[in-house]
């Protein structure tokens, strides 16, 4: 769990809302100050420990996504061309970023497929383009390519979306503050509120709502 | 379907993003001078109809979803107390929304049953709080608590619910601009472009990422 002004970021390249958030933290970063530890998860694993069903599976709620996704690009600024197939398997490029163990390096290459994929319609789910992808990122493309197939590498994802799973994440986005979890790109305010340590959460109410839930 | 300036809500109560946004309705309204035509929609006829989860099936969801709530009242400055239990049945709500045949009349009970529900923890289950709110919202009770039990009134409740599917909503709240939808209380900013005739939405770039998915 990170304290105050470390945040962890769980990411799965299969959203465009990964894309969107991954192009503004370096804006973030630069304002803040806070250290990001980005955290590959398959987001297809938390659908299937959940019994949930992703957008893209849904048709109606496909069309919104991907329309909401290009409207967030247009505000930001950013690129987006899409993948050029969608759900894709997005197993190769979480090993690849699983396989770098410097935090600074993970975050840049896992900003720099995102921006391959969903900014300029590159497939990553071929092994060459996630080695081009690390050469220009100024990673050892040939030794990411080795270890993303060593079954500690495999393992490490595994784990990674198990325990973000145990810590309550259920989509990606996910921005984690402390204890707290920010679901998707449209929480960057509350997520800088919290770094600042002004999380605008009254958790005694929350929880006296919550303690009148069923489940 | 809306023309420009005109705008629908799908709602139902049960959600608190429905009763947020309701909130900030007024002032959309005042800034844009939009004619809004509230809906009332059955969000479980929505996920039966997908197949679909709601937030508050899913545990870590309907945390986030709680605390989410909390820090979107605090931001809007508006009471958030939360239902007497959740979920809860909303059938009865709904149809005294439904009951009621003016626009303007239907909204204002709306937004007011929602706060006497999110806002202040009234228990909008029970046919004499709501008859209570009606009173207050300067309508004839005794007449929308007889209609509410009228075939066709339970009868445009599900066609409410099933007309709203085919235009592709999945969820509430759902604001409607011509022919585009915006899913959540997040989205009053592209909502409010939309209204002035500035979606950002580039059309043509989202048909052509949809063309590349797959369902």
């Amino acid at each position: 769990m990170p304290s105050a002004k470390t945040m962890n970021f769980y990411f799965d390249p299969v959203s465009p809302y990964a894309y969107l958030a991954s192009t503004q933290l370096p804006q973030l970063i630069e304002r803040t100050g806070a250290q990001v530890t980005c955290i590959p998860v398959l987001f297809a694993g938390f659908l299937k420990a959940l019994g949930n069903k992703g957008p893209a599976e849904i048709a109606s709620k496909k069309i919104h996504t991907m329309k909401d996704a290009v409207r967030f690009a247009k505000l930001y600024q950013v690129p987006i061309e899409g993948p050029p197939e969608h759900p894709f398997n997005p197993l190769n490029a979480l090993r690849m970023c699983c396989a770098i163990e410097d935090d600074e390096g993970r975050l840049r290459f896992a900003s720099a497929l995102m921006k391959a994929c969903w900014g300029y319609g590159n497939d990553i789910t071929d092994v060459k383009v996630l080695a081009a992808i690390a050469k220009q990122s100024r990673l050892d493309d040939k030794i990411l390519v080795e270890k993303m197939q060593d079954p500690s590498i495999k393992k490490r994802l595994k784990d990674n979306t198990e325990e973000a799973l145990q810590q309550g994440v259920f989509g990606v986005p996910t921005f984690q503050v402390g204890d707290e979890l920010f679901w998707g790109n449209d929480r960057f305010d509350f997520v800088e509120q919290a770094l600042a340590g002004k999380d605008p959460l009254d958790a005694a109410q929350a929880q006296r709502i919550l303690s009148r839930t069923k489940l």
